[in-house]
């Protein structure tokens, strides 16, 4: 079987880049061949000399060499920072290569919908946002749960993402992660909400297939500080339950605490991603453990099929965020005429994209106007 | 030693009668004598042959015979439905009797401040209000270590009580339990905010001393019930930080899943009373486990002098409430003049019954006007 | 309804004597009156006041007084240290008087066999022993769904009880319950076996009802100490299966680190006492946690009838060791005739003390003939 | 960075093949280019197709493709049934190529010793043994803690490995994994043992470097196995301390429930498996818990040069396996004369394979002499 080529746009400064190649890389059916790196030339090639792939000054120039045929690539994997996705998304699915972003999708809600509309034109050129904790097979199983009725109606839901490493002013020590993070040019109008309340909001919403109404946010900074880093939200969602989401990122020694509790008229479903590989329903009498690749005869064979080691050897944050390269990988696989590829199961993109964009607008005007109740 | 001779007002119906009269024998330094433990005369006579205890027609009858001279009494304990709180408590004080009163204190604020005029007048008359929870020994602990300054200035806290047994409409179904807690009759403005969200609050706000300043909420009931189930609020608390609080009692599968998470500048203090024996302490690279009865350096002897059993033999809801007799038994034993009297640790009194009221006040109008900020 | 009165041969000193007292007290059924609490008869006194009780000057004497019908006594509590078990038991059988004696039952084997003759005769004098882990709700429940055969047939349990406390030689500084337990004279022949390792033979055999037919036993005990502090013993059980039982106190930072996990071939049921309100079923998909207290359909009656307080308040070590004085309780009202006593549960007696002591016999030989296989 | 070039020998057929593969992937520095993936050629044909792979009808082909430089290879890794793996591996080790060998490392005692003595010869061609567990950074952690005097001196080790797969006949039934184990004309002497008794027994010597003197063992097989799935040893360890080893494949429920309690003079250290990014320090107050790539002062750079993400995202299996393979990967780059490599941690070799063959001789022959004391 051919490994599919993979570009990477950004990644060579930042940890994430290597964290997406690994991911890319954990299933040996894929691999990173070429990149733009960095947008210094001389770093870019030496990230490049480093990785073993062929380096480019900047996106153009591997997307046209692509073109012109010198470059054999499948898809591209984005991994800039917030202000520059749009514009590079934009000219992966101009030229028809299949992305996977990173999230937050876009900097602005204008570019998000303008992104979308370009999508609906490109049917045939998948496009991911790698919130990657929806790659977790716990997460699918959660989902399929529901879908198959086992909590009943949705009333309430509480989820949350915890962090503590942004507790002093890492910002003005000369921390890269935290520097992009707390700027508003680079990060957007949300800093906490952008960067790790979106996945609280995704998680939830993806699992459940429930939309958001509207929302009520209070959100605060360490004074000295640009952007949020503590956010919370109250929302009305599309059924009428109550949403309570609350991200942090001066909760000292919460490393990255995240997950959600669904409450139904039936039971509840609850994940935690520190311990990502169990899952458990609560009815009024007991708590059932499901465990990650366990033989749980409610698990449909879609999410076995992302499934790699047994039972009680962890498949973690690198396997999930793996799983969405495989659902884009069997994507292109069946678009290029692979024969018995596995189905590929869900995952966010563009839809999700949008809607993260629109919730932190919401969430940052309601924060602004005490709190008012605003529509997503 | 002598014990203390108790009386108690209400409780022979509900459960938590027996479980006042648990609280106060466990020691075995106090014993209930007397009760006006039902207002319907024939099942008062009956709970008093089962308790072994003399039984009043109502509670004035009792305290009459006490000033009679015809029954020894060292205090009253009411484990009435809220709106009978006041007037009982108010006999009591005004004839000098001590007073373990359940929570929450009145039916109305009017009658909470009311109280608290009175009960200034009555400086040697001890009143204890019953949030259990502060009665745990790690509660104590995590009081003692926020004030000797261990995670610094208090940035965020969320607080929380979770439970599921009204996921149903159990008060059409005559479940007791139920019907009084959702009846506004008998409970007041709020169901689950004055059963259990004064309980988050109170945890919270006791054991940091900081106060709070205005709320904002977001209350809903299941369709069919005629109080809050769920209770959710946003506050600032009396040094700008921020609380989040959500109490519920309809997410099935929890039974009293009641905590809090204090994050400070330094680090950040975590308890949770269905593992109470336990209290953590986070700082960036470790989380430090402390345990109850344990030889914990930072420990005061204060809080030693409430253990009962070797760590790793729990003392848990039982033994918390009776630490707070046990608090109301010191008082009053030197108040009487015995020698050797360990000191009482603190514990929740009219002041908190005062603050619960107006939270729920603040929180139920908040919630009517949309979430806006309401002062507490 | 009237407490029944009880007497106690020991405890003054020791911190057992007040945990039973607290145990007795706790349901406030059921009342300490007298006790022989101390050999020294001016402790005796002193300790007699604190407690409010009448105090004796030596056990015999407190039980001629009951002859004499100047005291009122139900039952007596023995809590001297191992080696005056024996003679005071006899004594209160041949009076007539119930007895809830601490373990292991006695110093010797012989002393074992002689009592159970005596009990045979005393058919009508309940006899119980304190081993209070078997109070636990949910090792009824364990016994009730193993007796159901909801893990089959029995294949392996392993269970264990480790503290650390012994770690250093505190005997050699003046420590009194390090004193005792590792002098032979005081406690027999074994010191980390008698002191806890019976806890984990009992708790496991009376759980599953099986045998044991041989151990080969590793027991070892630090430079300077008299005996043993670390007990390894496998075993053979009665229908075959194998026994793992591993004591020890010096794991230092474990307190009470104390319970089973039984597997059979149809799934396996697992209980830790340090968190005693659950329970958990494995098959081979998922776990299931059930809690003390809380809507089970599998829990009989009698079980439930042990309950005291809503599930999520857990019920822990003073609450189990109350239960055994409970079924104590009840089997001496139906004794005396009262009406409409619930049944009591089973809990050890004479046949698991005779056990308790056959098993450390054995054990203490195999260990001296290197690991030996030796009959129980 | 050139990407070192890997070889397999076996792996087509069972899943661990695909674990190796995916741990070499992992890190986008090593490849598998190569392999002689099943002993039937059409089936290698077909797995190297699979694996985008050049494939080889056996070993000896591949390792003669290297040699005649028609083949670019940096090592081996050998993942066929044990009794395959010595001839392998000396064809390897006599070749001049490093080896990834899986365990157990030989079939016979003799087998191993004779692979010591060549490797003595061939000390510039690296050997790993692939226990996994022992690349876990936490393990890496802990071993330095015990280094550093952390716990003081060592008195007991109780270490375990718990699975359920077995707790039926499923080699009856066509199961390919169980069959091969229960087999002792493919895996030796003992099943449960070698397979993850081994485990259980290099976790713990590897982190605290002592050494075992003697054992007495009980192993027991369902009635129709050839070969044991329960496996108790107690040993005395080097220093004279006690070790407590369990591993069992009959406990229904249990997936890789493997790791270790270890009690020195000062502390306790506490690892387990199914959390592996926890590491527990026990003191007589407090448990300490640390986290994988969290900033703890004590972890060594050494051991931070293993750590991919950041803290809170675990890395578990794959990555533990994966840095046995980065530490190989990292001694081959050193003696090819790379530059800036970092240095490679340890990890278990041919000594711990004799050792771990020493171990399983001793114990079977314990356990058929009734449990006698047999020397390592």
């Amino acid at each position: 079987m051919r490994k599919l080529k993979v570009g990477m746009i950004g990644g060579g400064g930042g940890f994430f880049g290597k964290v997406h190649h690994r991911a890319i890389s954990l299933d040996a059916t894929r691999e990173v061949v070429a990149g733009a790196l960095h947008q210094d030339p001389a770093l870019c090639e030496k990230f490049a000399g480093e990785w073993g792939v062929a380096g480019y000054p900047d996106y153009q120039a591997m997307i046209a060499d692509w073109k012109a045929g010198n470059l054999e690539l499948d898809y591209v994997t984005i991994v800039t920072p917030n202000f520059l996705h749009a514009e590079q998304a934009v000219a992966c699915l101009e030229a028809g290569l299949p992305v996977m972003c990173e999230k937050p999708m876009c900097y602005t809600l204008k570019e998000a919908t303008d992104l979308k509309a370009l999508a609906k034109r490109k049917k045939n050129v998948p496009f991911a946002l790698s919130h990657t904790y929806t790659g977790h097979q716990m997460m699918m199983l959660a989902r399929e749960l529901i879908k198959q009725g086992k909590i009943g109606d949705i009333r309430k839901i509480e989820t949350y993402y915890n962090q503590g490493w942004l507790a002093t002013l890492l910002e003005k020590e000369g921390n890269q992660q935290a520097s992009w993070r707390t700027n508003p040019k680079m990060s957007g109008i949300s800093g906490c909400g952008g960067d790790i309340g979106t996945h609280a909001l995704i998680n939830a919403l993806w699992t459940t297939g429930l939309g958001l109404k509207k929302v009520s946010a209070k959100l605060t900074a360490l004074k000295g500080r640009a952007l949020d880093d503590d956010f919370n939200v109250f929302g009305e969602l599309s059924n009428g339950a109550t949403l309570v989401l609350t991200a942090t990122q001066i909760a000292i020694g919460h490393k990255n605490d995240n997950g959600f509790r669904i409450y139904g008229s039936k039971g509840s479903i609850e994940w935690a991603q520190e311990q990502a590989e169990e899952l458990h329903f609560l009815d009024g009498a007991t708590r059932v453990t499901y465990y990650q690749n366990s033989f749980v005869a409610e698990t449909p064979d879609i999410v076995k099929s992302y499934g790699r080691i047994p039972s009680g050897h962890h498949e973690d944050f690198l396997e999930a965020l793996g799983n969405l390269h495989t659902s884009l990988e069997r994507k292109i696989r069946v678009i290029k005429g692979e024969k018995d590829v596995p189905p590929a199961y869900d995952h966010p993109g563009i839809d999700e994209g949008v809607l993260g964009m629109k919730f932190l607008t919401a969430a940052v005007n309601s924060s602004k106007k005490k709190g008012a109740w605003t529509a997503v």
